[in-house]
């Protein structure tokens, strides 16, 4: 099979440990349209691979029956491009696992990249994370649901990429919207 | 009340009339997740407002029950954020009914932008939609659900926005995805 990937970027879907509306740390549960919109906002900019990370055994079900079905059931012969975009998933219970599958596939461990709404020293802007994605490493791009990445979680991360501005003081994008607007600064061709 | 807009445009999402995957004219179901959506990413990038274009009764009164439920219901005690981006959708019966609404709460009529996978004489670059949006004139971004928007309604569009390329020869994007990265493109700040 032809490689459908054109960039150095993977993508993780965060279900656990993210926090809640009231900051408690939840696993949330898993949303049929994300898996549908970022696998085919991945598979339109390139991306290698999109892991869908949660530790409960119901909800890794229900993933794997969602791709099934467009992989291999009645979807894939409704729509193809359908299964073109979900193939690009993995679930793994953990980001550990994600990290260690990377390296069996490639050799190497990814850099770790988190979104946040705040600034720190470990920021970098969507120019230079572009500029970074062309030498050569591996990143994984981490995104979290529910309310937000844990701040655990975000503190072992490598990289925080700056938060996206509208050109309003609201800023509250979907986890869909957010994953397609990520892609495009970094990938996305202007004409 | 304070606008919250900060910019010259209003988009549409049609229902109908748009072509369902054999080429067909069909009036398309409301998707939830395009509401919340789309009005998140309007209300981020300062659009003007929102307007659901469905002609079916029962669809429409599923749009106001979903916009009630977060502006006056529930909803707006548990999420005043979801709140300030549904505020911004109105329900109409066609893409005219649009256009008069516009008329009368301004004075003008817009020019319509349409999103198309072709190309066509009328098409325009984002660059040259975003400085268009600089000169005061008010524009309706129409966007089509299903398989996208009929042709007899592309051919009387003012404009045909060039389509989003990413990198790869794969451009299935979501309508939600779409609609972020458009406003992204032509507002988003980067850095």
């Amino acid at each position: 099979m032809k490689k459908s990937y054109t960039t150095n970027l993977y993508i993780a879907l965060v279900h656990y440990p993210v926090v809640n509306k009231n900051g408690k740390i939840i696993a949330s549960a898993v949303t049929n349209l994300d898996l549908h919109d970022i696998s085919r906002s991945a598979r339109t900019y390139g991306v290698r691979a999109f892991y869908v990370v949660t530790p409960l055994s119901d909800q890794k079900e229900l993933v794997e029956k969602i791709v099934l079905h467009w992989l291999e059931g009645p979807g894939a012969r409704y729509n193809p491009k359908r299964r073109e975009a979900l193939e690009l998933i993995s679930i793994k219970d953990s980001l550990d696992e994600v990290i260690e599958h990377v390296r069996e596939n490639t050799g190497d461990f990814p850099k770790t990249v988190v979104t946040s709404a705040g600034h720190s020293p470990r920021n970098i802007s969507f120019k230079r994370f572009g500029e970074m994605l062309q030498d050569g490493t591996l990143y994984l791009l981490i995104l979290g649901t529910g309310w937000g990445l844990s701040e655990n979680f975000m503190a072992e991360a490598d990289y925080v990429l700056n938060p996206i501005l509208g050109n309003t003081d609201y800023n509250h994008l979907a986890v869909r919207s957010a994953a397609a607007v990520i892609l495009d600064r970094l990938f996305g061709k202007r004409e």
